[in-house]
């Protein structure tokens, strides 16, 4: 991506997680925020929130007069400001609002996460590494975190580094474990110094990039790839490791059906720390 | 405790709340706030944050001028401005700042623990009972909670009641549960709804008090009394269940050293089907 590229598109992105913010604030902490409307393109409910906020989401990019393509939970992929039958080189992969449980019931760790990625058309089916830039904002702090592909990651304007805590005896995780192998996950439960469960996976990897958490664990096979796709490259872009369970990279397709495992640590020693505690190495 | 009392160290517990707030603020997020600086009086290391908040406790009830007893973590028991030999028969019971590793690592849930108690002098040592109005205030968002025995809980100026949801399926479950017997757990954890380790358990109450948790559980048998004497009052007024692990009424003295385990549901019905859930009835 050109430089005068990537500094408009980043300016379309925080304008959508600004506006996003506005747009769902009415809402949050009632039971219509809860409402579910219809059926979203990953097959899961769409409440109401998810709704207004994909909408204003949608809204930005219809804005900005240029092609540019939307990945979404609720609507799946649609191309906005077509020119022509090229498809748009501009990829935005947005979850408008990871953490909807937590906003409906106001619960201070909710916002939405974005990541712009480039597409040759004609070429292999866009994919993780195409993303060229991540934005993730807590809307109840205000905090945006983001990163620009060999760039460094940020907190606001300042620049963050992941955890160097390599001793599992003094790691604070955050896990996702509810309804997963309890057995797999017990014996890390049991050496680490802290856990927490807050209920925002792009949240919660961001906090692995500004070393908030020393790693963050989701073993249930079940997280979207379109909901990492901004935050696995800030935790890259601040020092941090992100693999899926074997250990692998994760390089899945830029679409809402995509779904994987995810084991994300500060450092390479911690990292290998955890997989060697899940038996798995 | 009569009308013009309770109306007067309800103004002092607020002021306490905005003051510690404001005192602790500059360390929110910083490594100086995590520096430890002794031991404190239940035999746990206390931190930079920790004194910070205690000392500014302790300060607006030396300004009151009036007799006062406090017991926190770090101090223990101190009469204030004590009038001859009489101990002074209001009690403040304060956790100063309830998630401190999360206030050190600004993940925005932390806060206050007020429970003021009356205490007739020469009578039983002060216990849970004894408890008269609690108040909780997370810092992060400005949020209080707080009840009165007899009159009600409220967050803000908002009466507030907790869930009636009654399905363990559909359950929100706050849950301290690494370092615990697993096997225990499981059976629970794998039909819940929904999962928090949030890491305040005073918060985590408050949210079982206004419904954003429907439930709430810590098995460790290492709960400080005093972190919970304001919040379960706050559950209870607000029309909670709130036991230790055996289904008992949590009657514990008002001293550091108490601990106990604890079970909270926003009804009867629930309550009763995590208790048998657990296998303890």
């Amino acid at each position: 991506m050109e430089e005068s590229d990537t500094y408009y598109w980043k300016g379309v992105a925080m304008r959508m997680a600004d506006q996003v913010e506005r747009a769902i604030a009415p809402l949050v902490g009632t039971e219509d925020a809860g409402e579910i409307i219809k059926m979203g393109a990953d097959g899961t409910p769409t409440k109401l929130i998810d709704l207004v906020a994909e909408d204003e989401a949608i809204g930005v990019l219809e804005n900005t007069m240029r092609p540019v393509t939307i990945i979404s939970e609720e609507i799946g992929v649609l191309h906005i400001n077509q020119d022509g039958d090229d498809e748009p080189r501009i990829i935005f992969v947005v979850d408008p609002l990871d953490g909807t449980s937590n906003a409906i019931r106001n619960i201070p760790f909710y916002g939405i996460s974005i990541a712009v990625a480039e597409y040759i058309p004609g070429s292999d089916l866009p994919s993780m590494k195409d993303v060229r830039m991540g934005f993730v904002k807590n809307f109840a702090t205000g905090d945006l975190y983001w990163a620009i592909r060999g760039q460094g990651a940020f907190m606001n304007d300042k620049r963050i580094e992941s955890s160097s805590q390599s001793s599992l005896e003094r790691t604070s995780l955050g896990a996702f474990i509810y309804g997963t192998r309890f057995k797999r996950v017990d014996n890390i439960c049991r050496v680490i110094r802290r856990m927490r469960i807050l209920g925002s996976v792009a949240l919660e990897l961001a906090y692995v990039a500004n070393g908030s958490y020393d790693a963050f664990m989701d073993l249930r096979e079940n997280l979207r790839i379109v909901d990492i796709a901004a935050s696995k490259l800030i935790v890259e872009e601040a020092g941090g490791v992100v693999t899926d369970e074997r250990g692998e990279v994760i390089n899945g397709l830029l679409n809402v059906k995509a779904r994987t495992s995810l084991i994300a640590a500060g450092n390479v020693n911690l990292h290998r720390k955890i997989m060697q505690t899940l038996e798995v190495i």
